[in-house]
């Protein structure tokens, strides 16, 4: 982080909300997308944290993401509810989404939400997480825009469409399993290429649809459109599973996309000016079980039989889903959030052009 | 398949289900424990098909499976059940629980329904593919015997934990997915040692919990409890993404092992003599959210835009979850189902001893 700065969650936070409400966007729901972008930053998913505000302010300008909440609910059940995203704020609608789920599965033990016509929503856990505040189990999916090659394919159909599932423990850190279904994100193809290496063989195919380990090619493909992409987890072809990482990423498709009527595939961003994301999000109440007090032992017991079972030589320790981002964000907001020169460059951008003031170094 | 045998359905199937009620176990259970185990052949996953009947026989003989049904409904909601499998066969108490599911799906739109103290319920998909019968979406996951090592690990503490999902389609193939969350099956690993090859890497660790190509070594490891065991889908380590695996497999121990209150991991088959195996149906109704014919059309579209998008070089075609499944049932049920010949001997080993004549070659 040579080049990069460190900078208080609290300083970050404050000017994410004034640069999104001076576009418009209500003190509430700009305190809502900020969290999620920040709670990205601090659990060290920085791909998806305040690197893409730009992202959210070329949305509002050009107006396909309304500033204000247009979504509406559609269709509701005891247990279901579908919502029309209105192309407001992905972050937004997510939260009102999920907030339903949850209120459902207090009454009714489950609860499931789906979105249509909305925006991107960050990261799946923030959602996941909110189930944590209320001793549920959450999970939460959405679809993206393609960068995932399916198996023996050459294009990109699928996005890199996440699956987030959380689950309450007692004295152990919470289950949180947050994970994009391609085997690594784009991001980590840019650093190679900024670095100039060469990537491993299994991330990314090129416009042919052979594994490749040149991350400028397959960068270069995907910018002009002429094929290639990320491959799902598993890599290449059926021999290491790339078939089920495929699968894993229609699966989300299918329930974020085809589940509320939403774009699917290639259509998600088929009209580059009128996205059209959708999500899904699930409450489960494991009272509805056993003793929610029974569950969260028997969730601590899992973790620790993990993590004292012996290690593999050289291997210091063995970690249980979330725990490595819980470490991150308890030293993070201590230390400060660490950005990279070109994030705070262009944060410093964004600031002058709406006259928001940067509050770091 | 030089030394193995075609054999027409029908006829393993009378095979089976008589081997099942000299057990002891009514025709109706023989027929279902029978019906998942032949379907597993059907569809190619000969590892958890008729292979597996000694298992059953051997459970029933001992008397840690019950050949009748001793499954009691515990606890239930408008949306939600759990189940004590009694030790029943876990094919009967793993059907029993996916109707109740789809019942709740068609009343509440939503329907969970949890197991525990149950055993071996064959493969994940059987009870994936009853929803689609009645035109919801599925899913089922079940913990199992450890086998998989966590990332940075070197002993086996989770099983291959399995997820299945179906969605209905209107021309096209159903949506089926049904995937172990390991990279390959214990199975793979066995081929490889028949055949005296050197695995590639990625597939398993020694009991040191280094990535090795030795499948003797493995499996002599596994056998001999020394340690090691089958990796996570993504491999070893993180550079692949093998941590996601990993979650994926702990995930399925949350919803299937945790949530009902079976066993998790090592303590899944902890008592040789008592395993304590748990599962997950879940059934969900897509009309709830969008009308039924419009689900299907745009699962069609989805398919088809998956299928024609170019292919790789040298690759003639991209399938959907579920197609190559589906084609092989076709061909299985014209020209019989191929077993290997050591299956058949242990078959017709079984058939001698219990008086059940074997009906093929």
């Amino acid at each position: 982080m040579a080049e990069g700065i460190l900078i208080q969650e609290k300083a970050l936070q404050g000017f994410c909300e004034a640069v999104l409400m001076k576009l418009g966007v209500p003190p509430q729901d700009a305190k809502v997308t900020t969290d999620v972008l920040i709670l990205a930053d601090l659990r060290g998913i920085s791909s998806h944290g305040v690197a893409r505000l730009q992202r959210y302010v070329t949305g509002l300008k050009e107006g396909y993401m309304k500033p204000t909440d247009h979504s509406t609910l559609v269709r509701e059940t005891k247990a279901t509810a579908l919502i029309d995203g209105g192309q407001s704020l992905g972050q937004v609608v997510g939260r009102k989404a999920m907030e339903i789920a949850i209120t459902k599965a207090k009454e009714t033990a489950v609860g499931v939400v789906t979105v249509r016509n909305s925006n991107h929503y960050g990261i799946a856990g923030y959602y996941a997480l909110m189930a944590l505040e209320h001793d549920l189990i959450g999970m939460s999916m959405t679809n993206a825009a393609p960068l995932v090659v399916p198996t023996f394919g050459r294009t990109a159909v699928l996005g890199t469409n996440p699956i987030a599932i959380t689950a309450p423990t007692s004295q152990e850190t919470p289950f949180v399993f947050d994970m994009a279904t391609s085997t690594v994100p784009r991001g980590k193809v840019e650093v190679f290429n900024r670095q100039g290496k060469a990537m491993p063989q299994g991330y990314a195919v090129d416009e042919t649809g052979a594994d490749t380990t040149d991350p400028a090619r397959v960068l270069n493909a995907l910018a002009k459109r002429l094929g290639g992409g990320l491959l799902p987890l598993g890599g290449a072809g059926e021999e290491f599973g790339g078939h089920k990482g495929y699968g894993l990423a229609l699966m989300v498709d299918v329930l974020s996309g085809v589940l509320p009527g939403a774009a699917t595939g290639l259509q998600v961003y088929g009209d580059e000016r009128r996205p059209d994301v959708g999500h899904f999000f699930l409450a489960l109440d494991p009272a509805a079980f056993r003793p929610l007090d029974e569950f969260k032992r028997d969730m601590d017991r899992l973790a620790r039989e993990l993590k004292d079972t012996p290690k593999a030589n050289g291997q210091p320790r063995i970690y249980v889903a979330g725990e490595k981002s819980f470490a991150k964000m308890a030293k993070y907001r201590t230390e400060g959030i660490p950005l990279g020169a070109k994030v705070v460059e262009n944060l410093k951008q964004i600031g002058e052009e709406l006259r928001v003031p940067w509050p770091g170094p």
